[in-house]
């Protein structure tokens, strides 16, 4: 385990999970960027880039992070397994990557978790220890399988490899858009619990500290954004809001560094995710969760954002594209 | 406009279009691959290449053709315009390209479209001249605008130049799978009016005479299937499928460059087709109409293409992502 993460720690992951994870593709669309309109002073076009993690392998920037943590532990370690708890995207990723390397995986799931999850981590050949729902059994669930297995206990964000390796999406994002003539002036990142936004500030902060880094976050669970407000670490309680993806509270590692070097921490309403969700599908022909949504909607909605000087080209994350097509947005607000 | 379409047209239409069309990129599924199988004698992995023409402006590759039979007019007839009949994608597809080149453009559409799709046509700058919804209707107002007009009418495929101009999405896929170090064997495309199909034959056999081409039809509008199998041209009464770009006969100029170079046309059923749309969003994170769900159907599950022997790397070509999002049809057939 890297102490913390950095530069160099995510440079190690990018060629760590080279060939294992996908180098997503960075995608553009003329209207999209004409929604988000032309520089409020020069007048000068601006223009979105969209990194496509909803491409990543198990459909979300979470393989890469879990991909990092599995490839770095030792072979005697790695050999008894590792162990995690979650019911998202992280449950997947992990069960893949320890697939890839050959070693048991262990996800502490609550009971009532939707089948749909919990065959998907089957799928990936993981074993689910099933829990009563609610945190201390999931603890001491935990805990048990830890104690049980000898095995290594993978945190979904709070880990530094796992922050390390969703950093590699910041340094492709970066080289890509650099390829395509456009250097990017800003990058725009969800925040849950901050491990992808935590690795893209390393990343993105260490190569070009003149870019300017905004998280995007749910009204219905703005921890972060009163977090920052306050310049101390507020948890979330009672969060309510379809993306899914961004309902738990900023963790440790990330904090002081999304504190320390995000410019700000743009929220969108409910309807603003939707409206921002639906345009992507219609017109960039992409599947995205809400959580990549939440992203959309404050480069084109938030007046935080929208109305800043000198941004030409934007980074946007799409982190993921797991959503029930059987109950997608629009249709449920009928 | 070109008597006949052929390699050298597509390559002109090629050249003519830079820099109007996007290159659209060309992305693979290790799931879908895997839902494929082996080659089933040497049981060799093989792969699929999806050229995604739903990221083509407008959502879909009847932009190509349109382009290029604008952009072909000399001056004079150009100052005048076009004009064609078409609610689908062509009519969206040549109002742009149309507006592109600063010229008028003229759509004759039944008085009973829907209104999303009047809307799509006058965004784009087009005039919408509405007919009774009929066959009878359409050419007499076809005729009548044309007269008044002097403008040109671009058939929806049944002309050299849309032709040529839907046959560059082959180069360009030629191209990018040979880049990927995976030269293709055969490949799918779906089939209704035939113009995207007859293109790819002329550029696909042009360049590589050993490419084995198969067409991919719903069992429910099925004309070309049984045009091929009877070796004359049989119109289609009464297409009944969920497909609603494949709806028509094969037209004069496509029909016998499908008689004389396909391998086989293949044909789905509508489940097929809703089971494989279904695939590709949740797998692929891709927004496709039916239409395209058709060639990868006929890719994954027809045995009269699965069962074939000395193919390793297949193109399917999903044509476009115009589809309507209240309306899925694994929502609607619930």
């Amino acid at each position: 385990m890297t102490a913390t993460p950095n530069l160099s720690s995510v440079q190690a992951a990018a060629r760590l999970i080279k060939g294992k994870a996908h180098i997503t593709p960075v995608l553009t669309s003329t209207t999209l960027s004409t929604i988000l309109g032309p520089e409020p002073i020069t007048n000068e076009p601006r223009h979105l880039f969209f990194k496509c993690e909803n491409f990543q392998k198990v459909g979300a920037f979470k393989f890469r992070g879990a991909c990092n943590a599995v490839f770095r532990l030792p072979e005697d370690a790695a050999a008894k397994g590792v162990v995690t708890h979650s019911s998202g995207n992280h449950a997947q990723a992990l069960a893949l990557a320890a697939r890839m390397r050959n070693i048991p995986c262990y996800v502490v799931m609550p009971s009532n978790a939707p089948q749909v999850k919990k065959a998907a981590v089957k799928g990936y050949g993981a074993e689910i220890i099933e829990c009563e729902p609610n945190l201390e059994a999931r603890e001491t669930t935990s805990q048990r399988v830890l104690a049980e297995t000898g095995g290594t206990f993978i945190h979904p964000y709070n880990h530094p490899d796992v922050i390390s390796g969703q950093g590699t999406l910041c340094l492709e994002l970066l080289q890509q858009a650099e390829e395509m003539g456009s250097p990017l002036d800003a990058l725009i990142v969800p925040v849950g619990g901050g491990g992808m936004l935590s690795g893209c500030i390393v990343a993105g902060k260490g190569l070009r500290p003149d870019l300017r880094i905004f998280a995007a976050e749910p009204e219905g669970a703005d921890d972060c954004a009163r977090s920052f407000a306050a310049k101390e670490w507020i948890p979330q309680t009672s969060p309510n809001t379809i993306a899914d993806g961004l309902l738990t509270s900023t963790g440790e590692i990330a904090w002081p560094l999304i504190r320390d070097n995000c410019e700000d921490i743009l929220t969108v309403s409910e309807q603003q995710i939707i409206d921002a969700m639906r345009l992507v599908f219609e017109r960039m022909k992409l599947v995205i969760e809400p959580s990549s949504a939440v992203g959309v909607a404050a480069a084109l909605y938030s007046e935080g954002f929208t109305k800043l000087e000198g941004i030409k080209n934007v980074g946007v994350v799409l982190c993921g594209g797991n959503v029930n097509l059987d109950q997608l947005p629009w249709n449920a607000a009928q």
